[in-house]
């Protein structure tokens, strides 16, 4: 064991702080990452203030981490010393049970053990996140980062990143079919990105003009305003998938209309309940609502090297260890475009 | 034209009452079917009373249409005089949209003429259900039945039938699979006999103990009580295709939670809105609900070819057809096991 700087939430009510954690020493199968940027999603905020119900304290949050490999255990393959490397929302999962065997590990159906708030495989043991200096990963929970691309941009590719690409390749979003990206944030500007490089003709449906100028900056080919209702019904019916990254419950009635035959909309923000809809609306014509989260680990290295070989990264802003608080702030206010990056270097060591 | 005998709704306040009407002369391509059986929907009766809204009278219900070919147009090819033969919801579509080619007039991008309660290709002359002694139909919306089948029972898989059939087979149920028929009905007892057909473990899930044993004598191998929370929460993420029946708004989320990773509910029943769900419960683990609306005219022949194959009808009641109004009545009360037919001798010739 050894012990790291970090910036912990030690209850709901209080600002995050500089706090020590203990990471446990290289096995043969670990990699030691010297974190030199954390990502900053959403859902940081809402466990470090215990909104959702399932926060335990002290919180390192932080599952958007990359940085370079300082040591590797015996066993590791696929990582050496000075690699750039990735961890994200998980560091640990069963191995064994069907999702694993898929490697989805998400969907492990005995224990995943998230990144942080949660635990490790003894269900006991907090995990502890990136807001700190250092972390210890088994091998299969790490990803390389190509040395091509910026390497603080990469950080929300761990999260907000795999979140959005994954749905994209398990319904096979490709060249000839028109995709909607619903919202534009952290998730849906990845989205944007892409579904253009994966082929696909991309509209951004933003509740605002001014985001869907941007939309197109980012590789969008059209804008769909959803408050505009006679733009949305000359685009009823017309498209082959939707990603809704909307984070909050809202009414989905309106994206529905927009699907073709046997097209999908796929919810990856909304954890809450979305709105009554009608059942109708989904069988004249039949279409299809589904969710998705995150993607297993060999999908994330798959997308760590789809960016290397397109030039994708996402959009940041970089931010100090300990402004923090304020960047939390800003994030309430969705003042950010698109996504809060850490430096690392800047972590307070009293 | 000719005119034939008919029972009518002539406004959504009063009782079904005799009616005579308008068949067209038979062209090239029609076919002429003496209306021997009629099956009742639920849904005769939401439009009968004006339900939906969408209401125009006078209206002669019935879309479960079975009969003797009397008379073929000259370039008529499938049937011949004297075959047996069957009509659904549908009896038009523009035949040239992306849908239709796909043998999925249901869902027509143009103008599907419903077999009742609808319009011709015109969008302006009325047309008239099964609950008459003859009907012409083009040919391509017109189904070919076997003789080995006992015809009054194959009226209801006009529409019953092809409902759970078409789902069934589109999300590729079989061998090696756990399906769950959600809700007992005419639709239910359906599910039940097919998705048993086509190779599955099949689960009634029913809030009846009672209707858990009938579902065991139709081919389940398993009943699931939905109001017992220990036996669901036993079930959890266990299933691999729900197909849900019930035809009335309600909460899914007791059967979200049944599916397992990948699993997919296909709603037939609710076109009204289902209750709010939370989003989160489609994505941990990746899950999907859909909608699906019966079947094209080919996948329609497949089914009643599958069912001659399988001797598989539906479990009927014979009604008369003066009682019509009585059988609606039944019918509110949900007193039929599961599908009322008329028998289209008793039509009052006054």
């Amino acid at each position: 064991m050894f012990e790291v700087h970090a910036y912990a939430a030690t209850d709901a009510t209080k600002p995050l702080a500089p706090f020590k954690i203990s990471r446990r020493d290289v096995g043969a199968h670990d990699v030691h990452i010297e974190i030199l940027y954390s990502g900053v999603c959403h859902s940081d905020l809402h466990q470090a203030k215990g909104d959702w119900g399932n926060s335990t304290f002290p919180m390192v949050p932080g599952h958007e981490i990359v940085g370079r490999v300082k040591a590797v255990g015996s066993a590791v393959k696929k990582l050496k010393v000075g690699d750039y490397a990735g961890v994200g929302c998980m560091v640990d999962s069963c191995r064994e049970c069907e999702s694993c065997k898929k490697d989805l590990e998400q969907y492990c159906l005995v224990h995943t053990s998230f990144t942080y708030n949660g635990t490790e495989q003894d269900k006991t043991t907090p995990t502890q996140g990136g807001y700190s200096t250092d972390i210890v990963v088994e091998e299969r929970f790490v990803v390389k980062i190509s040395k091509k691309l910026d390497l603080k941009a990469t950080a929300p590719l761990l999260c907000a990143g795999i979140t959005t690409y994954s749905p994209l390749r398990h319904w096979k979003v490709g060249k000839g079919q028109k995709v909607g990206i619903i919202g534009l944030g952290g998730l849906g500007h990845m989205g944007v990105k892409f579904a253009k490089a994966m082929g696909a003709h991309v509209t951004m449906i933003t509740t605002s003009e001014a985001k869907g100028a941007d939309a197109k900056r980012l590789g969008a080919d059209a804008v769909l305003v959803s408050k505009d209702a006679d733009a949305m019904a000359k685009e009823a019916a017309s498209f082959d998938f939707l990603l809704n990254t909307i984070p909050v419950s809202h009414d989905v009635a309106p994206y529905v209309a927009l699907l073709k035959l046997d097209g999908t909309m796929v919810l990856v923000g909304a954890l809450t309940p979305i709105d009554a809809f009608a059942g109708g609306s989904l069988m004249l014509p039949r279409r299809t609502i589904a969710g998705s989260a995150i993607g297993g680990m060999a999908e994330t290295q798959e997308m760590m090297d789809f960016c290397a070989k397109h030039n994708i990264v996402s959009d940041i802003e970089m931010v100090d260890m300990a402004s923090i608080n304020e960047t939390y702030e800003r994030l309430v206010k969705n003042d950010v475009r698109y996504r809060f990056v850490i430096d690392m270097a800047t972590m307070p060591k009293g």
